[in-house]
């Protein structure tokens, strides 16, 4: 549930910065922001670039330490840029999105907690921390703004949470029936004939080949009728000769 | 391979959203930016933004128009926030990330395409992608900034290029490139005009359908030829009348 799963941004430097992780929260339907010491709060800067999302702002819980915001959760998940050295597991966003996300459906109250802009988590609140989520970058340059990474994070929660239940093979459409394509391939059939772009008595590979090419177009029914009214209107083109 | 994907900006208003994209872009393994006709650049505010990208940024490249941008490439994706009515497929941003990656590493040039900030893609810029790809959002609210779309699809590659191995799409050719599929899209459209097919007068949907229903089929080189030859055919047999 995402209205389970909360936001906390800990001594956060830039006020413009906070907008922008409220903004790229609300995109992916999360709304609770937690915010642990912020140098400059409220401030123009960060209504600037909250940019529609002024109500997660509006609503956000303004702390003096990790504690507050941190309490009544079951789960919390650390965003690390960091190799660490103190053991804590280091999982991906996609596997700390599904760990939150099954978490806050089971009922609990989840914690994605961001470091400051410079320094990152400190010691103490990794201790705080059940997993660290490293986001994969740039061996050279693994400078992601703040909002970049609540961006990130906030994107695989929301993905978690529409795989619930859910398969889509991402067509949305419906494809011509093979009945229907194979009424198209015999009318494209006779059309090259009648152009003498295929030779019947040596039709080498040519209909194999375009039954590939259109196979995978996979024309719906309305593009087979375009299709057939243009070979028709070949075969016509010829006929008047 | 990375270094053959592109990420394509079309139009952007805000010069500190190219900044930021050529940063996000960055922190993900990116370097080669392309900008048509962006607003204002180069510019301060791009510099800033880009914050230690700014190699990325100086190394972009500036297009009048769409052709030169996509020049070259064999995969085009582009990023819509709205479903269309016309069959483009749409697909996940892992979904995307995949195709472009294995893509690129069979040697092919990719490009993620992303329009202007307050509008999106238009239908010209549609009709160059193969895919559409969607970032899931909150439905009452999918405002992403621009920068934040670059850094979710960047970060969506790094995680395909770092599953390397265990990537494959089952592509076992390599499509015609971009210019070859403007060409055979001039020459369908003068051999629909000479079949009386296409009304050059009102024109309709109808080059646009036939774009969507071939960028799916995605032809190799020696299947556009296939096709051209059906075309002059055709042609040849309504000039012997």
């Amino acid at each position: 549930m995402l209205a389970n799963i909360r936001v906390v941004l800990s001594s956060t430097s830039h006020p413009g910065n906070i907008g922008a992780a409220a903004r790229a929260m609300k995109t992916m339907g999360l709304t609770r922001l937690y915010l642990v010491n912020p140098k400059v709060f409220p401030a123009a800067e960060a209504t600037a670039r909250a940019s529609g999302a002024d109500d997660v702002l509006a609503n956000a819980v303004v702390c003096a330490e990790m504690g507050a915001a941190l309490s009544g959760c079951n789960l919390v998940v650390g965003a690390s840029a960091r190799s660490r050295s103190i053991p804590c597991p280091v999982i991906s966003p996609a596997e700390s999105a599904h760990k939150a996300y099954s978490e806050s459906e089971h009922g609990g109250d989840v914690a994605m907690l961001f470091g400051c802009e410079q320094s990152g988590l400190s010691n103490a609140e990794i201790d705080r921390c059940q997993y660290l989520v490293q986001i994969p970058a740039n061996p050279d340059y693994g400078s992601l703004n703040l909002a970049a990474a609540v961006q990130i994070i906030s994107y695989e929660i929301l993905v978690a949470h529409g795989r619930q239940g859910k398969v889509d093979d991402g067509l949305d459409y419906v494809p011509a029936d093979s009945d229907e394509m194979e009424r198209f391939y015999n009318h494209l059939e006779q059309t090259l004939v009648v152009l003498d772009f295929l030779d019947p008595d040596n039709p080498r590979q040519l209909m194999r080949r375009l039954r590939r090419l259109f196979n995978r177009a996979r024309p719906d029914e309305n593009e087979v009728n375009i299709l057939r009214g243009m070979l028709s209107a070949a075969q016509q083109g010829v006929k008047e000769q």
